[in-house]
C-alpha cells in the first residue's frame, strides 16, 4: 500500500467519544461558577454531577471534536473512519448509532467496565457562544490497542484530535496512529483543539508537527499559543516553517490557509444571519477542508467548503449536521 | 383539606415518562415505512431497535405529553409535581434532571430492574410535522402504588394523559389517581393525547368524562374520533353535554373553548414565523392553559396563554421549552 495506492477509508478520525450535553445559560451563571467563556475545561465526575444538578433542561446530542469532523465529513459524501471510546451504556449507543449513522465506519470495542461514557456540558450563552466542561469518562481509557492498525495503514489521512493528549493512555493512542500512518507513507493532519489545550502539551505538540504533521488546523488563539506570540501575523509566519500546510481559522474573520513555501490564502467566513450555538464551528470547518481535499479541490476552495459548513452548524443547536452536507454544498455551487 | 384550601401543590400532571429522539426524515421515509404521519404508535422493543438504526443523527430531549405539559406549567412559574416510571439508567436520570430543573417536584422511584426507560422516536419531516413511535419501557410499569394519595389530594388539579390507558397497571393507576382527587374536592382534568389512543379506548374515555373530568383538553381529531362525529360543530356539541369545560385545539385554526351552559369561545392561534417541529404543540397548549387558571384568569385568556406556550414551541426543536415561559408571557403583554 503506497501513498498513491487505493485506500478502504478517504479520512479517519481519532478522538474522544463524548455525548454532548447542551444547557442556556445567562452569562451571570458562568460568572458566578467561575467560568472562562468560550473554553473547554476538564471536570471530574463529582464537579459534572453538581454542575448538571445546576442547569436548566438539557438536549443531549452526539458531539467529540475529532468525531464531530468525521460526522462531517462523511456527510459530504466521503468514506471515512473513527476511532474512539464509549462504554456499554446508553450514551454509548447514542454516540455509536449517531456517527453510523452518516456513514463513518467505527467499531472501537466499547469498555465493559469502568467509568460511563463521555459527556461535555455545553453551556451556551445568549451570544451562542460556547462553554465546555468535559467528563472524559470511558473516553480516556482509549489505548493503543484500540488503534487498529490496518486501518490506519487504509486511510489517506489520519486526522487526530488534540485533546487527546489529557487521558495518558490516549496519549499513547495517538502517537501509535501518527507513527503507523507515517511508515504507511499515509498523512497525518492534527487539530490543537483548544488554546489551554495547547498551554497544557506545547513542546509536544511542537515536536510532533515539526516531525509528523503534514496538516495543521487551529484557530487564532491556539496557533498563538503555541508560539507564545502576541499577534496572528506572528503566529502564521512561524508555523509556515513547521508545517506543510495550516489551516487556521478566525471565526467571523475568516480563515487564512498557509502553505510552506509562499502560498497564503485569505478567505472569507460565510455570512450567517444568526448564530444560535458555535459549539462544532471549528469542527465542522476541518470537515468542509478535509472534504475538499478528498474531493482533490485547490486549498482555498476546500477552506470555502469548511467556511460553508461551519456557517451552516452555527445556525442550529448542537455539532451534528441534521442536513446531510452534500446537499448543503450542491446548494451552494460545490 | 377542602375544596378551596390551601394545596402544595398548583397542578399534578400524571403520565408516561419518555425521553424523546429526534430525528429529520423525508416523506419518503415515511412512505417506506409505512408510517401514519402526525399519529403516535406503540412498537415493541425490537421494532425501537429497527427503526432507531435505520434513523440518521439523532437529538435526545426529555418528553412525554403529560411531563412535557408540566415542565410548561413549572416554566410559566406554577407550583407543580409530576408522577411518572423511569428505570435507574442514564435516560431515566436525564429525565429526572430536565423536569426538575424546572423545579418540578418529582419523586416517583425509578424501576430497578425490568425494561429501561421508555423512549418516543419523533420523526421530523421537512413540513414541521411530526411522528412518534414509542416504546413504552419502564413507564408500563407505574403502577397504582406509584400514586402519593396525598400528593393528589395537595394538588388543586390533577391532570391525566389518555395515553396511560394503554397500559393495564397505567391506567389502574390512573383511576386511582381520579378516585382520589375527585373525593378530596380536587378537579381532574384528562388530554385525550391521540385520536389512535381514542380509538382504542373510546367506551372507557367517555365513561369517565361524563363521571368524573371537570377539565378535557382535545385536539379536533380526538374530539371527532370520541364521538365518532364527521364534522367539528357536532363534537363540540357533543362535549358540552358531557363535561364543564372542554379546550379544543385546532392547530393553526386556533382553539375553542366551551364551557357547559352556553359559553363558547373561539381564540385564535399565535402568529408563528416557520414551524420547526410540532412535537408538543398540544401540551404546550394545556400548560399555557393551566398556568392561567392557576391565576384565576378568565378561559379566553388562558386559551391565549395556550397558544402563546404551543406557538412558541413549534418554532424549535423538542417538546420542553428552551427560554423560561414566564419570560416569553411577561413580553406578550400576560
Amino acid at each position: 500500500m503506497s501513498d498513491n495506492g487505493e485506500a478502504r477509508f478517504e479520512v479517519l478520525g481519532i478522538g474522544n467519544a463524548i455525548v454532548d450535553v447542551l444547557a442556556q445559560v445567562t452569562e451571570d451563571f458562568l460568572a458566578r461558577h467561575g467560568l472562562v467563556k468560550g473554553a473547554m475545561r476538564l471536570i471530574d465526575e463529582v464537579e459534572a454531577h453538581d454542575l448538571y444538578e445546576a442547569l436548566g433542561p438539557t438536549i443531549e446530542v452526539s458531539g467529540g471534536s475529532a468525531a464531530n469532523t468525521i460526522a462531517g465529513v462523511a456527510s459530504f459524501g466521503a468514506r471515512s473512519a473513527f476511532i474512539g471510546k464509549v462504554r456499554d451504556d446508553e450514551l454509548g449507543a447514542i454516540f455509536a448509532h449517531d456517527i453510523r449513522s452518516v456513514g463513518v465506519h467505527f467499531e472501537t470495542a466499547p469498555a465493559g467496565e469502568g467509568p460511563t461514557t463521555a459527556r461535555c456540558l455545553v453551556l451556551v450563552t445568549p451570544d451562542g457562544e460556547r462553554t465546555m466542561n468535559t467528563w472524559l469518562g470511558a473516553s480516556q481509557n482509549l489505548s493503543p490497542d484500540d488503534v487498529d492498525e490496518d486501518l490506519v495503514k487504509d486511510s489517506r489521512i489520519t486526522y487526530l484530535e488534540g485533546y487527546l493528549f489529557d487521558p495518558p493512555h490516549a496519549k499513547e493512542a495517538f502517537h501509535k496512529a501518527a507513527e503507523v500512518a507515517r511508515a504507511a507513507g499515509r498523512k497525518v493532519a492534527l487539530t490543537l483543539s483548544d488554546s489551554f489545550c495547547v498551554d497544557r502539551h506545547r513542546e509536544d505538540f511542537l515536536e510532533l508537527i515539526r516531525k509528523q504533521v503534514d496538516i495543521l488546523f487551529a484557530n487564532e488563539a491556539e496557533i498563538r499559543s503555541l508560539y507564545r506570540v502576541s499577534n496572528f501575523n506572528d503566529a502564521m509566519h512561524a508555523v509556515q516553517q513547521d508545517c506543510p500546510l495550516a489551516v487556521l481559522t478566525r471565526s467571523a474573520a475568516g480563515s487564512v490557509i498557509v502553505e510552506s513555501g509562499d502560498d497564503v490564502h485569505v478567505i472569507e467566513a460565510f455570512p450567517v444571519k444568526k448564530v444560535v450555538d458555535a459549539t462544532g464551528a471549528g469542527d465542522l470547518f476541518a470537515a468542509g477542508f478535509l472534504a475538499g481535499l478528498t474531493q482533490g479541490r485547490p486549498v482555498a476552495e476546500c477552506a470555502r467548503m469548511g467556511a460553508l459548513a461551519a456557517g451552516e452548524i452555527i445556525q442550529q443547536m448542537g455539532a451534528r449536521a441534521i442536513r446531510p452536507f452534500h446537499e448543503v454544498a450542491r446548494e451552494n455551487g460545490f
